[in-house]
């Protein structure tokens, strides 16, 4: 049955603040000085606040990576030919990706995704099949997709989500391919944070300065010939979207619903949050910024969704690879404040409350 | 049989040029855009030059957690009890501490090593004995231990390595626990990057800035009564170091010459590098920096040995929580390069040499 999209959103609830309080509680009794686990007793407090408990036990992973092809690369603005999304679909299916390697190493489930490329492939087991349509129109024209096609987009993702959910996924990743996705994230970045397409675009799988400012133009037409509405989300979505960025961001709505972490990849993956995140604020309390991305504008993405990334690798390539690479360091956030000894436990001797120094100097 | 420390050093060879060049062109094929894997492509090619492979397979992974005592505590440099070291070593044997959690999470050997706590604990089956001594004396007033002392250090590190090596760690890392241990590794970082007390002195366990001024002073006291001479590594060690660190800078040196890669964890681990690097400078071709540490000194420290950190979490702990941690991307680094498609095996399009932005536009 396809889920309601409104009732999915009105179901969205923020993190539960007493689980946070008491896994801050937690966090100052467990054998190390405060705090010296850094970021990752700030990641073990908001899972903590996700799942309701202060000592959150994550069990399986997946990644959701969802594919889909973009009409606006007739305006060159990348440097590969549109064929390779489908190729890269088929690449993933063998196993030969990135994300496939790094997926294996860390025993992370991948859900492969046609959102629509503009070619279908054929059937294959493990290809989930949500076509909303083949390949977005050419967005420096005239609108990506119709609103119901939007629609279909995010309810198809919250469908995603609650599949993985119900397999056991407790940190649910997301990752995208498309070629020229970065030309319409770029977009939904100018529409949704009011930055200008120079402080959102950047260069993507182009190569020169020349090619830059190419880019930097086909994102203003864009907006300027769509007109998104950056109040109304899934206006954006249509206008200047991609199937795969509204997958994406379903898949953030229902993993939110769920009551799940969601590990946001890199840019596309940040354009799709933006949506989710303006569709439903609450959103953000269970978003986890796996990456910065080398990609320009996910600084600002990141920026306005007030989320600080836990790796910073230089990476660009998206398919989820940032998402998977950061699930080990989450877990382990998790596994400290759950499965650390207290002070007590391990008797070991807290730091004194007066000043040492004071009294031994 | 005791390693002989001068043969081991002289045995160890720079990173494996043909095989880097060999990665290096391996990496231009597999199936993504050129760089987009940003550091992943970094380290991978490191791990070619260590293993002497292009496609690099990484077996187990290791982390020596070596501890000891400092006689400077009686300063009061530091905000917990002496006692701490010896109570959490028995924290590390009952798996209760975060590197104990952590490693399990990831599937790390963890090797617990008493290199000098002020008081030993009884005999355990996981504890390994190579006690050099009760503690340091008072870097304050005098050399931490003798130059004897601060060889059975590095040779007792190298046959750690060796033993990691030949129990099949393709990864071994370095943590350390030692109430009073930042204060040598900042006197350490001093002596052998030439950098002030004030630029390598951070506040450890300490609270204040208060703490702080008096801590600098020690260090600088350290310096001056011993006088450490710069270009003799065991005579800084032996003045004003600690027995961890000794058995770290060990660990890296037979690590080194084992031809495994080497990582590094946080300030401590960081100081031992510049005692191996003094040592040997080709021991860097072998190390990774697994993060920054909030510590600190450890940005100088990482600045003069020219590594940069795979994390940057605000982590400042130690025990080897940092290097743990990175051990999941440096596999996957390894994975990516020797696992991955290349195009022509995938039938990917690779991206045309011309600009595709000038023939479509």
């Amino acid at each position: 049955m396809t889920p309601d999209l409104d009732q999915v959103i009105a179901n969205i609830t923020p993190a539960d603040p007493d689980a946070i309080r008491a896994a801050l509680s937690r966090q100052s009794h467990l054998t190390k000085p405060p705090g010296s686990l850094g970021r990752l007793e700030e990641l073990s407090v908001q899972l903590a606040g996700i799942f309701g408990t202060e000592q959150p036990v994550l069990r399986d992973k997946t990644i959701v990576v969802a594919t889909g092809d973009h009409g606006v690369v007739s305006q060159g603005v990348t440097g590969y030919p549109q064929e390779v999304t489908r190729q890269m679909v088929s690449n993933f299916l063998a196993g030969g990706a990135a994300i496939n390697v790094i997926a294996r190493q860390l025993g992370i489930n991948l859900v492969i995704v046609d959102a629509g490329t503009a070619r279908p492939l054929p059937a294959h087991p493990d290809l989930r099949m949500v076509r909303v349509g083949p390949g977005t129109a050419n967005i420096t024209a005239g609108p990506a997709m119709t609103p119901t096609q939007a629609r279909q987009c995010l309810t198809s993702g919250i469908q995603l989500a609650n599949e993985a959910a119900l397999n056991g996924a407790d940190l649910i990743g997301v990752g995208d391919m498309g070629i020229g996705n970065t030309t319409a994230s770029s977009a939904i970045a100018s529409a949704l944070t009011r930055r200008s397409p120079e402080e959102t675009t950047g260069r993507g799988t182009g190569r020169n300065v020349h090619e830059l400012q190419h880019k930097i133009g086909i994102v203003r037409r864009a907006l300027s010939i769509n007109q998104p509405n950056p109040d109304a989300p899934i206006d954006v979505l249509a206008k200047i979207g991609g199937f795969e960025i509204g997958v994406i961001a379903g898949v953030i709505l229902g993993t939110a619903s769920a009551r799940r972490a969601i590990v946001l990849d890199g840019f596309a993956s940040g354009a799709a949050a933006l949506i989710a995140y303006a569709l439903c604020p609450y959103t953000r309390d269970y978003m986890i910024a796996a990456h910065l991305s080398a990609e320009k504008g996910h600084r600002v993405v990141l920026s306005h969704l007030g989320l600080s990334p836990v790796l910073d690798l230089g990476m660009r390539l998206g398919e989820g690879t940032g998402a998977a690479l950061a699930m080990p360091i989450i877990e382990a956030a998790a596994s400290c404040l759950s499965d650390m000894a207290t002070f007590s436990e391990a008797g070991v001797s807290n730091r004194p409350s007066g000043s040492q120094v004071a009294r031994s100097t």
